[in-house]
């Protein structure tokens, strides 16, 4: 008999009426065969209460105590849960993080796990129960309580279904799941019923916000077949797997946006050794992420470098660049906000020379001005204005043929 | 340096303020050279809005998912103690039942203690660490999470303070310490500086509500000295000790009430043997709760029976015995509701013969019918009708000499 792990997050188990509809349907996965491993967020908005709480009591609570309050949200739902089963009939026990052998490094609100004991784990399965499992929360070497951080529960489910040898690994979400771009901004937008790893990586680092990328790395490396759907409507959501494995059709796959952006371009830097490094050192330290990196030769003995970063963090940026004019010596600094990504993801895309060429046309011909490109093995990014982000989103799902469902986009 | 035991309860950290009220309380014995161990309770009515939550989703919650639930509550409070005396400067960190050692039995939400590895308490305590302890709570040998019942943090405080050697543990309430009775039914009503552990353990279960019994045993049975004091008032509370460590001075040294008692009044069984064991095996079979048992002999054929249950039991004990007339042979059952119990609580007060006589004569000349006794060592229970409770409980208070403070009582 095959595991299956389930996820749910936060929303799907935001009140009572909405974990007896989770009960729901784990008790509709027992009674399909499977042996059933189920990972649960806490309730609603309970995290962020306990936050505040927190807050109330210091600006600066220790990392340590912080997770020893917040690991208790996830503990609340995987008790309510279980019962729920039982009392619809099922065998079904709860585990915290902790019980259920999860052990991680000490890294308290951002940990990462270093090993899953599964012995409480399989001895529970064997007794044919359910298994309800703490998401986001693990313990160390020292019995200290820790916490994943941000997704930390999609993480949890993933790598509970790696150590048991799941079947598959199902995370349930409010969306129905992951779309050729975001629905809000093209109404057209289709849900892909594959998407591989890779590309779930860069629609997730993009914003498609589904699933966190950690998790989608940890089923990457695990190969453990991930399915992302809707905790409310009962659908077929989209697959998560190898490319290898998929069918594949179309060269793009899909389109993602990010509207903060801001980009620095730094004119006429001599052409020296250990400048780029200084550089991005310099911005590390003060904890400036940066995002894409253009960097071209002007001649042999200057060059330009623009980079983008979050429009909160451009002005820190300037400052530290300012800061090491003397040693840089640059020409000028400029920096540009109120910019936005646009990205065409899809496995192999760059091996068609036809998809870049493409993109860049379809901008032209809308008289969206393109600021930056950055391309990797799966995806092409340009920087355009953020007015007009929405537009090149629209435009682009129409040419790269994203407006029609799958499958009649196999047969065309 | 000593090892000092603090205990607040729900209502002393039921919100931030009061947490960091708490917080200074401890600071405070800290810079008096103390080191603290500090068991709390979950916050004001936290645990009763988990249990709400569990019984919205069944009316028969499984007792391990629920001590799953419910020991969140007290995890929550341990977190914010400690950040709150972090962010005053002290070295401080807090501890899960489980992460403490306190290990215990598996009876689900009613466990006891069997035994506490203080390693890791002992650990933080010689770096000098406050130490915040979840009360309430603990674990089996097969790693589940438990709870100890009714009063379970009190009883955390005080096998902590046995295991650890502490010197004493405070109990801190919402009340300033032990009276000689209810002080809102005897204006009177003084505060004891010291009571023994007998006395307490009588005055507990007769309704002062202090302190739970069991955690008066366990300090009884170590020897630890247990201070009873205000978390709002700074002032010096009751001291619950051994008897031959006190100064005994009056004979009576407390009054309790109980309000909600039912007799009930078996006549004329046939004196054979086991039918004693027959009634009373047969009403806890039911879980009806006997309290004062009276018996007497009419002659060498026949005796009578009187027992004193809960109000709400009442009902439930006549119908156990109806259905054992054939069997028991009894001539007739009579059940006398809207009753209340008064006792006189003293160490020792039975070796002075004058007590019960005083307490019967009081009560004779206010009017007042007295329907059962019962007595012990240290105490006597007059049931009399409940309307007449507190007026019996006034007067008794003045002729035993309570009426005025200890100091006054001595001299006199």
């Amino acid at each position: 008999m095959g595991i299956l792990v389930m996820k749910f997050g936060g929303t799907s188990v935001a009140n009572v009426e909405r974990i007896q509809h989770v009960a729901e349907k784990v008790a509709q996965a027992v009674k399909e065969g499977n042996r059933c491993v189920v990972v649960v967020s806490a309730m609603g908005k309970s995290t962020d209460e306990l936050v505040a709480l927190a807050n109330e009591i210091t600006s600066a609570p220790s990392p340590r105590e912080m997770d020893m309050l917040l690991a208790t949200g996830e503990q609340v739902t995987i008790s309510l849960l279980t019962m729920a089963l039982q009392s619809k009939g099922f065998a079904a026990c709860s585990l915290t993080g902790w019980q259920a052998g999860i052990q991680t490094d000490a890294a308290h609100g951002k940990s990462l796990v270093k090993h899953v004991d599964t012995s409480t784990l399989r001895e529970h399965l064997e007794r044919d129960e359910v298994v309800v499992v703490a998401g986001f929360q693990g313990i160390t070497d020292e019995g200290e309580i820790t916490t994943l951080g941000r997704g930390g529960s999609d993480t949890t489910a993933v790598v509970l279904a790696a150590a048991l040898g799941a079947d598959r690994c199902e995370i349930y979400t409010d969306v129905t799941g992951v779309y050729t771009t975001d629905p809000r901004v093209v109404s057209k937008a289709q849900k892909l019923s594959e998407v591989s790893y890779e590309e779930m990586l860069e629609l997730a680092r993009l914003g498609a916000g589904v699933l966190h990328p950690r998790s989608v790395e940890c089923a990457l490396n695990h190969g453990i077949p991930l399915v992302v759907r809707s905790s409310f409507v009962d659908e077929p959501g989209t697959w998560v797997k190898e490319a290898n494995q998929m069918e594949l059709t179309l060269n793009v796959r899909g389109l993602a946006h990010d509207m903060d952006v801001a980009c620095i371009r730094v004119s006429k830097l001599p052409n020296e050794k250990g400048t780029l490094a200084m550089i991005f050192q310099a911005l590390a330290k003060e904890n400036v992420n940066v995002d894409m990196i253009v960097q071209n030769e002007q001649n042999e003995q200057f060059f330009d470098l623009v980079f983008s970063v979050e429009e909160a963090d451009s002005k820190q940026a300037v400052e530290v660049l300012e800061k090491l004019a003397d040693e840089l010596k640059y020409q000028s600094i400029r920096c540009e906000t109120g910019l936005a990504k646009v990205s065409a993801v899809g496995v192999g895309m760059m091996k068609q020379p036809g998809v870049a060429a493409q993109m860049f046309q379809t901008l032209s011909e809308e008289g969206i001005q393109i600021k930056l490109v950055s391309t990797s093995e799966i995806k092409i990014s340009c920087v355009v204005a953020r007015e007009l982000a929405y537009q090149a989103v629209q435009r682009l799902h129409t040419v790269f043929g994203l407006d029609v469902k799958e499958e009649q986009a196999v047969t065309s």
